[in-house]
């Protein structure tokens, strides 16, 4: 049986794993915020989720839209949008031998962009704060993209 | 040219490789149940869709929401938000060298709790149901990810 | 240290790590897209992003759907649930061992019939365009899976 453990030895692939979980860590805690907020603020999309607070007609008014509610799912799924090509594309690049300090500076800088968008987009703060962490994460993963087709394309 | 079949020979690798194809397919079916509907209920999003149901005036009439495909969608985005964290978790939990039968617990119990939720949200059974086999899948990543960033950190 | 860029040097995982990149990154402009048919249509989703457009309820206009930005959303997230099990199993898939021109075939038919999904669905195309390049996408992905879980299903 081979060792699988020696791949986490490589520099570069740990540190991709690192801030991988940290990022998908971060994009869980949106189906928690979520949560929060539609019992909090008795707001839900499934008949069957408000029979606790009434019945018939009356759990009927539970089934709405709230402007905070749609907020955070919007959030969620621009982190669905940006994090998928990040983790495909990191994890291409990782193997693909590069050098260590540029691969964490394109990691951090994407993590770091990544939860000020959510900072940004759940307080909400005005523009441009979250279009600039949009765009900074968006600018890592194709800079990533960039090197990994430049050194490594095979069609 | 490295012989990349031997890390398929690694158990854990194998496992995860099993679990998550299986899991990966099963989120498929959702698009195929969504078309089911929308053909069976005549409910579209795109007016090039029932363009065989009639022409002008008369095809817009479908293009209008429904709660049985809303139903669907929801069950489907919820698989995307939390398939994804899996995969890619799950990937870099496999390659961190983790007990066979402690990894292979963490991936049935996941998989076990997605199809659960999926029959849950779609018959509807009532609550708790949905919300427990939620709560499992998603403990079963953070317990992955927490494993992961104890043994691996590297930032 | 283990020199992982030995596993690039496997030419099936270069090739999937080309198509990879290439299909995320055309994921990566429906962002794009949307905040240009956003920005040229005025048409927003929250309230910090239009102020430059006017105060109080002036701006509140702004706060609208618009069929096309609509249709750039849904295709962006026909993407997101159709490029994310290609992600997966096609990854699992490349490290199975599989013949190279077999592998190749997978993915060359996957991004063609995903970039054909998006012009059919942007343009828009009258069906069957958009839903046979759906079905072709679909059809590989789960060839990939069939293929992985025949030769390696460990349960």
């Amino acid at each position: 049986m081979v060792d699988l453990t020696q791949i986490m030895d490589n520099e570069v692939f740990m540190a991709f794993a690192s801030y991988a979980t940290i990022i998908l860590s971060k994009m869980m805690l949106m189906s928690a915020t979520t949560a929060f907020y539609r019992m909090t603020r008795k707001v839900f999309a499934n008949p069957e989720d408000c029979v606790t607070f009434g019945k018939g007609e009356n759990a009927k008014k539970y089934l709405r839209t709230d402007d905070r509610v749609e907020r955070v799912r919007r959030a969620h799924l621009n982190d669905l949008e940006n994090i998928v090509p990040f983790l495909g594309i990191g994890l291409l690049y990782s193997l693909s031998g590069p050098d260590l300090s540029t691969a964490i500076l394109h990691f951090r800088l994407f993590v770091g962009a990544r939860i000020y968008h959510t900072i940004s987009y759940l307080t909400p703060l005005p523009q441009p704060n979250r279009g600039l962490s949009f765009f900074i994460g968006y600018g890592v993963t194709l800079s990533m993209a960039y090197r990994l087709l430049k050194n490594k394309l095979y069609l």
